[in-house]
């Protein structure tokens, strides 16, 4: 299946002229910091000394989780569905986020047990959500590729429509056990090394979820790739995600990559093809005890570090005016010469 | 001089009912983390539990310093001139970055050696540049309550023109000295704990720059007040942001603070009126070297941490995003009541 998933590597060569073109402008040598790696990143994505953003939109993939049965989260597992229509009707964070800085939005299904109301939807379930990975696989190997598609396809759509900047959410109760688990099985980790309180659970319930974890990784303990893991312990939405910052990655469009979930969808998709990182932009560091590992093994300084840990994508919203400032100082501002301005002394 | 600038303690019972408001949103409890925060601080500034901006401006204040002619600096003395025309062109990098958001922008002389033109500038000039303070006082009393008072108008006429939340940025080649001066004095630290690279010294020009702030100190050497030292080591744009924040807390305006310079300001503003930083967003953690020890004596977590070095403003403006979206979830999101989501079990 990944023979389609051809990417690219970034070109070096344009990296250096969009230095230069940096460096002309009126500010000291690197001194807008990430800013700078960013509009870098993005032209040579774009592959252009003048990038721009056009019809930048957040694409949100819900399921449920058997894992949740299992009472690993603070929220029963009927808030998927529940949230599902409040990302509907607009009333999420990640949409107000959404409308506060123009970016489209749109909800698919992967895998949500019983949807309220399908009208606003995109229906695309693989299932009425996975499996609990405690003593079983939490998907079929042709559950993981068919929403894997999903995600490509949904991406495929959005390019279509014109975007080439694309910021991915979840929504799924349980979905940071899932996400623990992958992150484990990957890496080769003790799940307790990668367990936290997801959206809030107290010592009791830390503890709980861990035993659940160790007891799941127990019954999954031996060698696989990343897409197997994904298969047995991840989510359909997550299972997505992959697919989609793959396909992303492909169609050299720019991703924006949200919290500790999302990252482990990049590091499954890294797995893949390692070339995808070059298409990632990291938005925030999470809350989530082991977020920071993780970034670490993605070799990622997200953009923002404001102790959230809400998901949906609402990190990656809340850093993308950082995303067009790095595009509108390399398009607006004044260079030295233009400006009248001496350089720095030598 | 300081009993104009009285300044009201938050209410802490507004908290408590800007926390309820936050909680009924459909969101686990705390997981906006650090965006949460600032909505309560806004509300508590303003009173009510519907804050809103009304219109953000960026006031930078630019000054020439006695002591850039000790090549403390990477650039040379003129460049403080030409970036105010710069700024008036709107070529500069927090010019660029106040289009996109629309924030309002004033550019006030306080005390460049010769400016260009004069059109476009706020001209109040106290002097034409300060002493070098390496063997004398950078200003007279006299001249420091001036630009203090400077800052305090530009911030009385903004208010008057209906703006509620006000950003400070500052210009003026070789102010990394002063405020690491500043700081030591106030802090009682040594200045070598204190120096950085400001907007790109290398090794030799750091040590260049250690030694004269340190011969410096030695002159100045004694216990005085903040503003004492503000007068000894300090700049005119330097005091016209300490009045200008002053002034900001005593009219309930929200006050984005950038970065080393900016807190140096504060710094002073502090120890003249520790009320000032509970109106005080603090937006992001500069490349400067000190500048992390500084925000911790301030007890200020800011919002961003991008390795900026650009001063202007510009990591004020940049994080102005966050803060309206504190404001926009805190507004628009549903309840859980409204939305028919399941509450976290207890």
């Amino acid at each position: 299946m990944h023979n389609k998933f051809v990417i690219e590597a970034l070109d070096q060569g344009l990296a250096e002229a969009l230095i230069n073109k940096i460096d002309l402008k009126t500010k000291p040598q690197g001194s807008l910091g990430q800013l700078e790696s960013l509009a870098c990143q993005i032209g040579q994505i774009q592959q252009t000394l003048e990038p721009e953003i056009r019809q930048p939109k957040m694409i949100v993939f819900a399921a449920d989780h058997g894992i949740a049965l299992e009472g690993v989260s603070a929220f029963p597992q009927e808030v998927t569905a529940q949230m599902v229509q409040n990302f509907v009707n607009g009333g999420a964070a990640v949409n107000v986020f959404c409308r506060q800085h123009g970016l489209d939005f749109e909800i698919v299904d992967v895998g949500v047990g019983q949807l309220l109301s399908e009208q606003g939807v995109q229906l695309c379930k693989v299932a009425n959500g996975t499996k609990s990975f405690l003593n079983a696989d939490a998907m079929s190997k042709a559950q993981c590729l068919q929403a894997i598609d999903v995600g490509a396809e949904r991406v495929a759509q959005a390019a279509r429509e014109g975007s080439n900047l694309l910021a991915f959410g979840e929504m799924g109760i349980a979905n940071t056990a899932s996400a623990a688990a992958i992150m484990a099985g990957c890496l080769g980790l003790d799940v307790s090394d990668c367990v936290g309180r997801g959206t809030g659970l107290d010592d009791q319930g830390l503890q709980h979820k861990t035993a659940v974890l160790q007891q799941a990784m127990q019954y999954h303990q031996g060698e696989y790739s990343a897409q197997q893991w994904l298969a047995k312990v991840g989510g359909f939405e997550i299972a997505a995600m992959v697919g989609a910052m793959l396909e992303a990655a492909h169609r050299r469009i720019v991703i924006l990559v949200d919290g500790f979930i999302c990252s482990a969808a990049a590091l499954v998709a890294s797995q893949i093809n390692p070339l995808v990182t070059q298409y990632m932009i990291f938005c925030h560091q999470g809350a989530e005890h082991a977020h920071q590992r993780l970034l670490e093994a993605l070799e990622a300084k997200p953009l923002l570090d404001l102790a959230l840990r809400l998901g949906e994508g609402s990190g990656a919203v809340l850093a993308y005016p950082l995303v067009e400032s790095a595009l509108v100082f390399l398009k607006e501002m004044a260079s030295f010469d233009s400006a009248g301005v001496s350089r720095e002394r030598d």
